[in-house]
């Protein structure tokens, strides 16, 4: 169990959370998409916070806020620590705003405790993580990792407006992008604390976990053509229904994500043709959403999912056809990182879970610049892109602890 | 295989299929609803063939034509043959019609071979069977068999027309209906032909079957609530996805439908709630529709069905609900007739095949009245209810020469 605190860090960090929560868009919800004005306001409020924990801070070209505190070895690459500040809609508070408030909380805690790091410590608080605004892709974190598209400043949102003129009205620069990629050489390693978005520590009883990695994540759409018939006429051995032939499809992709460890394997959508109480179904739309730590795995598992699909259709007699349209490798997170985050949880009394994640994050952009590691917080039920996303203040000050311990180890 | 013949009575029973397809409600396809202009000239042709081959006729008051022969025995109960001349909408040109052509087409065949029946035949064209334009259920053979709801002349269609208006506006007497029916005493049975609307004549390369039973039909609405949740965050020993536990139930309905004989169980409808690639569903609403030739079994089959799906979503942690909305009695056919059908069968060269019927027809509402049985014709790829609809001129003739060598047995 966790030692005796005073919980002053896991206050701090709820009070900086609910200062950045007052920022909406939307009056009576919280939502914040990248480059509204809501964003600009939770900006220039972190932009504060930053600087009242002595960083020395700016809004960059594309609206991440990033702050500094330099070492004492001039020499040292940076330490990062980051995640964003951008919601979905109708969001909670947590996500992403979480892992910037516990950076900042750090930075305080080692100049309260005259700690004087080794190397420069960055924190940064993104504003494209969600990609729920315009048809982008991690982009804020992806400009530091050098992996800025610019044809993303085409992307439009739904009222029309180009990603372009969203930046130049925050005050941004579209032509900007390209210089703020960093030299991998001196950035020595990324950490981000995000809420788990599962249930996984919740039911383990832990408050927080190591992410093993980022998952790789196939998505298909498939297609199941059988024949309509009659339901009362038609004998069943006679019968070529693509529903049932879908059911069975539904099991294999169960079975392929549960008899692996750390996969997932989902079926969202299933739309049945013609859909009627009378009528055997002569056709039926799915969705495949694969999910694996390994890329190998991954791949097995759809390889997997796909043959036992075409065997199902070659029994029933039925037209069996998939397109994947997405590919999307998974993130390791780095060794050395994750031993120190390992280290860290031990010194506040926790064993250290690994788990993978099952959802992006900025960490997936970052680890294409440097080392990079993730831990979760648990979060209530499980829940988050919804309002009732929580997490307790003794959670967020075990996180704040456990941060502030890796960061000692790590910037020396 | 079948005897050679010149094919006489086919192509009469083609002649008659074609004369009646001319009416329709709409240029360019078949539809003949209940009362309708179509249906009124239909019936008029259908008066006018009766009256042809021989028989005193005319139009009831619910407008379904009846033809009468007498017989040499005054005392004879009469035998009765008959279908209906109402077509679904965009329909084919068999379904029912044949049955009533058939009817005319033997007892022309009697006239002209020079028998005289011992009994009376009565040809019914029957005008309500689809119950498409009306709420009602086999309303003009409900009243043969003494059964008419008073309440259907109530009943709209679609325009607001009640059956009451239709009525008198095709010539027919709303409050004539409880005139029509007939008293059991005078009437020893009831044969109707109708294409099969099914596969199993075709595959078993067989022109004619013999019904065994109408089936029972339990119609139910199914509900199971999981819990929605990320398709890449919950672990899948933690979830409790209402589409795969529906997947498996569909397996279970497929399963009783299929080890049993001559039972049939379909999912027609599934509907999955959000329904998005990555979100774990959180409810589906599916369909049951469950038939068997004998009610006992179908009892059985579906308390099977109920049992399998709560044992399902108890392991699942889903909740299951589930709302039967229909529970409608299989009908025996009469083990006399069938008999006579199956001794007609052989006399023509046919191995007499009993198949159940998986739809409803006029001879499950006759059968309230008198010992009743049906013939199943072969139909192209079990299509019904469709414009290819199709049966072969052979095939008609073999129909039509067994329901003459039955009508022969039965009416002496």
């Amino acid at each position: 169990m966790t030692h005796h605190t005073d919980l002053t860090l896991g206050r701090r960090v709820m009070a900086m959370i609910e200062d950045l929560a007052r920022h909406t868009d939307e009056p009576g919800r919280l939502t914040r998409l990248y480059l509204s004005d809501a964003h600009r306001r939770a900006a220039e409020d972190t932009l504060r916070l930053m600087r009242e924990a002595g960083m020395s801070a700016q809004i960059d070209a594309l609206g991440s806020v990033v702050g500094r505190i330099e070492g004492t070895d001039p020499d040292a690459p940076a330490l990062l620590i980051g995640s964003h500040i951008d919601t979905v809609v109708d969001a909670g508070r947590y996500d992403g705003t979480l892992g910037v408030v516990l950076g900042i909380a750090v930075v305080e805690a080692l100049r309260q405790q005259g700690v004087a790091p080794a190397c420069p410590i960055e924190v940064v608080a993104f504003g494209d993580e969600e990609n729920v605004r315009f048809p982008t892709n991690l982009s804020t974190s992806s400009a530091l990792a050098g992996r800025f598209d610019p044809a993303w400043l085409d992307g439009r949102d739904q009222d029309g407006i180009s990603l372009r003129d969203a930046l130049i009205r925050f005050g941004g620069d579209p032509d900007g992008a390209a210089a703020l990629a960093r030299d991998p050489a001196r950035y020595r390693g990324y950490l981000e604390v995000h809420i788990e978005q599962g249930p996984l520590l919740e039911s383990k009883n832990l408050p927080v976990g190591i992410v093993s990695a980022i998952n790789g994540i196939t998505r298909a759409r498939a297609h199941v053509t059988g024949e309509a018939g009659h339901a009362g006429t038609v004998p069943m051995a006679m019968r070529r229904d693509a529903l049932a032939a879908v059911a069975e499809m539904i099991g294999i992709v169960e079975r392929a994500g549960a008899t692996r460890t750390d996969t997932v394997a989902t079926v969202g959508v299933a739309q049945v043709q013609p859909g009627a109480i009378n009528v055997i179904p002569a056709r039926v739309d799915f969705t495949l959403d694969a999910r694996a730590p390994d890329d190998a795995v991954r791949q097995a598992m759809v390889q997997d999912i796909v043959a036992g699909c075409e065997a199902a259709a070659q029994r029933r007699g039925v037209k069996f056809a998939i397109e994947p349209f997405m590919d999307s490798p998974a993130t390791a997170m780095d060794g050395s990182l994750i031993g120190h985050l390992e280290r860290a949880v031990r010194s506040v009394g926790f064993e250290p879970l690994h788990l993978p994640s099952g959802a992006g994050h900025d960490a997936t952009a970052m680890a294409n610049l440097c080392p990079s590691a993730m831990l979760f917080v648990r979060c209530k039920d499980g829940i988050s892109h919804n309002p009732a996303e929580s997490i307790t203040v003794e959670d967020a000050d075990i996180a704040a602890r456990v941060l502030l311990e890796a960061v000692k180890r790590i910037a020396g």
